[in-house]
């Protein structure tokens, strides 16, 4: 099979570079399943179902949130009609939406798709590594699931590589998100899955995580409130990771960063041109 | 000039790789100077006299270092003596060492390094931004220096892009350490300044931050203590980047990710080849 | 010297126990200077220009302030041209207002007040201790003031205790505040300066921290927004301590704490009365 | 029922003073149960066997602890054959010992003991409040226990006194541990619950939470390491409260603070005497 994941959408940029290139990119290298965190995609704060609904019709299979889940207070109500939109899956018990899905791609695979968040530097949640081993062992891989996408949306690099080493050969990708700068450490890991510590944003890199840099530079300096935060105006890039699995496994044989746009060196899945 | 900053050293697969490789590198891309993290050299804790004088003769015209700075107490003591080691400079005053100090390369340039911390989500220091303001002021690049490196010890990505933004015009490069994970946004800011989020880091990437997994892991799923954290034994990959100045204005005109070992998509500046 | 200092006003029972009670408090004990945090004063969240003239008229010689300094926008303009309003000095140059003052008091008496925040768990500030010493340097008790006041604005403990040790025999009081909670630990300490960890709050106490159950509560347990914290609606309590200062040195020779009104034991002065 | 509570113990101080004070006060009171937190009993740092095994002896129906639990590796071992031992109930699955207990008293009444800890500003652990709802539905108040104590060791005061309300008329006490000072805000809540947010220390308050003041301050001062931190050589202190209960409810129906000893006001039960 093969799996795209994009990282963070921020704003208007991440949302036109998804929504322009997405669909040709998806015929182009006849993507099974695609994958796209979207918390910071409603002006940087959050979703709504309007734009739920773009990035679905541009091709994305599922949508994952993280600490930016509820900002729009809609989403608290739709996502409960939305199964394809997910939310940290070690939220409490009564939280609305779901936490994990089996997904059925236009291609006739189920990808099992988990959205959890790390406690690192991070909210107060149950624990993320015994959350996942459950969504897990009830789907588990190459038997209920063709594949599965795990989103650690966290701040602290070891909690990602640790949840990454933990369920090596149970999952086909471990991909992180939150801290919207794409990592260069995307590989397949010794058990045969795929990992990378952050699928960076999707979005206008000239910024503060996307976010115009004057009023995120000020925060720094001053301890003043001051206007709100925007995104940035500029043309956004597309940030994330390409995965080839293996048909039988259901694990990852090849993975390949996927940055195009401005300001970052440009890659992409040369293996599939 | 050519300016070669390496991330975090961890442990004796961080050193052999420097140590094997950085002469030959410096030799072949005729390097003005090279910059490396080292605060995690000793077994993973801090840096020791001998392992300073290790780096500086395989090649480091500087070695800075971060929160694990003091892990080995001896450095207290040889900080005093060795003005090519730096520690943040945003330390109280009377802590022992500098933070930064303006150093002459063999190719006869005067190239100013500054170490300093973040401090979302680390310890609780005095306003980085501002120490580094007072560094530069005093030294401004073009007038008394000819370079100036700025390693940003941090964990939160937008702390890091923040300082990068702040001194974009002003500096030579700011480039980030301490998460041990590359990461992929290195490019030239508007104003000139090269930049990268994190320069991730020498040592063995089969691991988790450069220390064996299980016990990694298990620091995860248990709360109990357990046996000291050690090291990882495999092959160690060098991480970092180059980049070339204009020797006119001391600001970069290209950089380069170096990504030389395994695990990681290998990545150098081919442009000096 | 008769000093009297409140803890954090939440809302309008603190407001009123303050209003309603403090003026003949003023007068039965004779108070040389009282000193009043209000961070919360305005329906939890800052102060505004109105509550605090409300305050001074009546009886408090300086308002304090902490980490929800500009909660009212309007605090960042009105502090310029209020004197006795002070917010902590260790905010950043250039943050309006001032961080301590050496205040007159009718009696003519002159006392400086300090307000200082801890960065423990806490905002990310430059050193509480360094910025208390310069001001208390400037302005040596016995000497320049007739009585020093700090209020350590901050949640840990331990930096609370340390930083009246520190202080310990240089100025008159330390006394916390921020948790909104009463400590039971006020004394002399050795070197003769009076501390008490945290003053508590003024306000209704059948709460969490001054603000409704029900939504503190719920927060706890789900992690959705909800609607905005509103303070409770019951009586308010008046919380904090008096002292008494020996004139020639500026130093504490007894110390009670206060708590007049429903929830909490009752305490005041009996040596004044 | 007559309940006494005793916060921290730290070092020999602490240990001294209950040695000492508690066999008397528990035959002059008549107490029918008596739960002391030792998690800094051992030289500030945990707790061994045969400390524990002195505390049951002076009096202690049950030791509860905190996240210094296992800074003596041997608790790890013992805490299995000690049910008297209580660490935090919301550590992961799999962790040694219990978190909760039904404790016969030598009076012959139940008590069950809970030990929980907060999340905020501490370690990431799974919801305290759902912990303790599952601990007190499977043993109810006034059916399977006669008293319900509940040790919540925590940073913040507001997630102790949300965790009050929320059990208010479920349990017998709420009682906070962790910041080593007694708080003054001990009463009845509405429900019936007894509720102190912090019990204090058991240990000399001359020092920082029990510790020695000079290295303690050090370390807010330098950031450089020092010596190992020893507690305070003075003479210690008990502090805590006392609770008496309904027999046929299980609820409380008064209570007062417990400080015998030097630098704090006394305080103990007066209605017991
Ligand atoms: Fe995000
Ligand atoms: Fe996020
Ligand atoms: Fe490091
Ligand atoms: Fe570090
Ligand atoms: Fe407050
Ligand atoms: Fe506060
Ligand atoms: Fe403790
Ligand atoms: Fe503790």
């Amino acid at each position: 099979m093969r799996l795209l994941f994009l990282g963070d959408i921020v704003g208007r940029p991440g949302r036109n570079a998804v929504i322009e290139r997405l669909p040709a990119l998806r015929d182009r290298w006849q993507l099974d399943c695609v994958v796209i965190n979207g918390e910071n995609a409603a002006g940087g704060f959050g979703i709504n179902e309007a734009i739920c609904d773009e990035l679905i019709t541009a091709g994305a299979d599922a949508v994952t949130l993280g600490n930016h889940s509820w900002d729009q207070r809609e989403t608290l109500v739709f996502i409960e009609r939305e199964p394809r939109l997910l939310r940290p899956v070690n939220y409490p018990p009564g939280t609305p939406g779901r936490g994990a899905n089996l997904i059925d791609t236009p291609s006739g695979k189920r990808v099992l798709v988990v959205n959890v968040m790390g406690r690192l530097f991070m909210d107060a949640l149950d624990d993320p590594f015994a959350a996942v081993d459950r969504e897990i062992d009830s789907c588990p891989l190459g038997q209920v699931a063709d594949a599965i996408i795990v989103d650690m949306h966290a701040e602290a690099t070891s909690e990602k590589e640790a949840l990454g080493h933990h369920l090596d050969g149970r999952v086909s990708l471990v991909v992180g998100t939150h801290t919207h700068v794409p990592t260069a450490d995307h590989r397949v890991l010794s058990g045969g899955t795929a990992y990378m510590s952050d699928a960076g944003m999707c979005g206008d890199y000239d910024t503060v995580l996307g976010m115009q840099k004057e009023e995120s530079i000020r925060r720094f300096l001053q301890k003043t409130p001051g206007p709100r935060m925007e995104p940035g105006l500029g043309e956004g890039t597309l940030s994330g990771l390409a995965v080839e699995t293996d048909d039988r496994t259901g694990l990852a044989i090849r993975v390949a960063a996927l940055r195009l746009g401005p300001h970052l060196e440009e890659s992409w899945p040369r293996f599939w041109d």
